[in-house]
């Protein structure tokens, strides 16, 4: 089933939810404090998520969900929706407006439609299969990368590498012309819009990285994960965006390094 | 000689100058692109120090001006303004809306008021020794911390310390609650705001810590070098603002292992 305008508005109508739920939270904006051993990003989490999927319960009672928080919903139309209210969780607590809420369709497995939301600052992309992705509501599109070593390179933490992936991204990370750390969802929408040309990271879970692939090759780049096989639901969590397709084999060459020529 | 209410508005006026130079190359803005080797960000860097010395020139041209771009024009007032127009050149370049200008104001070699403004997300502190720092003309506090093992750290890269002070770091890594990467000033900004409680880097010049000093240490923390002495224009680059001073032990602590224990 095709993504409506209906689908579309609805995943709008949920960002918006989420964001009046954070907000509040955010930097101890409006004074609330953790209680009962709750910190203040648990309590937005939870706030965003139940806010998301009361909409959706009450809009499509038939469809899945699937949230960082509250976990499975069965449904029975074969479609669900992937909800992680705060990606980038220590970005939120440390007051950077850099963290995102991230809502994916999903259906038999593979995302169709995505949106990263930026409360903070209002930014937001909107990733649909087949249709241009949306920055604010204007075309984003990403740009052309002559060579690794013009790239720009992000990735959320060297720490989230286990020993044979660090290994293989210091390998990538010496063959571009800069890296960016910290950023978390909020590099793919940087790569989206043709600032950034290439994220890598590893143990995503499908909430992670779902709503990134619709909102990435809407804008013209490319994701799979370290073997160059497309993302779905099965997916091991080894993730790569590249905003200009035509570098991905240089970067999967770069990161093939792994399990090779290192001595321990 | 103090600083004055003149002061302050001259240091005001200069980061507004600064943030409308600096933001049409943001993201590509407008369209301006690089011409004659020159990046974006280096035009940017060059147009937003251009303003404000030429705005210091104009009305203070008995003081000198330390600026990244252009260099000394000595004065002979004994004030010096020590200007960085884009602190994090790379998120600048990567399109995130956390690098800074940093405008600092110092006589005799310290630091007596700083500004960091983000002029994307119109986010201003300012800091004048003695007096309580404002972050958007309220007044900023940093939070108390009663143990390592609660604060939130930051570091721009690990990739900046040589090998003895990443021994040290790691060392403090891992006695922290959790550490966020990334931030350049910004994260100086959320220290003197209470979001986090550390933030410790090596290798900074003059302008790049000089207007954090007034910043941090007017919302009640306290910044020094990695053997606890205050920062001044001779210092060695070794950075450490904490929220809470009575946590500067202990990160001293920490840091102090380089060199020791480990087995290179």
């Amino acid at each position: 089933m095709p993504v409506t305008a209906a689908d579309i508005a609805l995943a709008e109508r949920l960002a918006d939810a989420a964001g009046a739920a954070i907000l509040p939270y955010f930097r101890g904006a409006h004074g609330l404090e953790a209680k009962d051993d709750q910190s203040p990003v648990t309590l937005a989490d939870r706030a965003a998520e139940e806010a998301m999927r009361k909409l959706i319960i009450a809009e499509r009672p038939m469809d899945g969900i699937q949230g960082e928080e509250f976990g499975m919903r069965e449904g029975t139309s074969g479609r669900l929706w992937v909800l992680d209210p705060i990606d980038g969780t220590r970005a939120f607590i440390a007051g950077r407006p850099i963290f995102g809420t991230l809502i994916a369709l999903i259906e038999e497995g593979w995302p169709l439609l995505g949106i990263i939301d930026q409360p903070v600052t209002r930014e937001r992309w909107l990733g649909v299969m087949g249709r241009p992705t949306l920055f604010n509501g204007k075309p984003a599109a990403t740009r052309r990368c002559r060579d690794l070593d013009q790239a720009i390179l992000a990735t959320t933490s060297p720490a989230l590498f286990g020993d044979d992936q660090l290994h293989a991204f210091e390998h990538l990370d010496g063959a571009v012309m800069s890296t960016v750390l910290g950023g978390d969802c909020y590099n793919y929408g940087c790569v989206a819009s043709g600032w950034m040309d290439i994220v890598v990271e590893a143990g995503l879970k499908l909430h992670d990285f779902a709503a990134l692939v619709p909102i990435v090759e809407g804008a013209g780049g490319r994701m799979c994960d370290w073997q160059g096989d497309p993302l779905h639901a099965g997916s091991d969590g080894e993730v790569i965006a590249a905003g200009d397709p035509a570098r991905i084999d240089d970067i999967l060459e770069a990161l093939a390094c792994r399990g090779h020529d290192h001595g321990h």
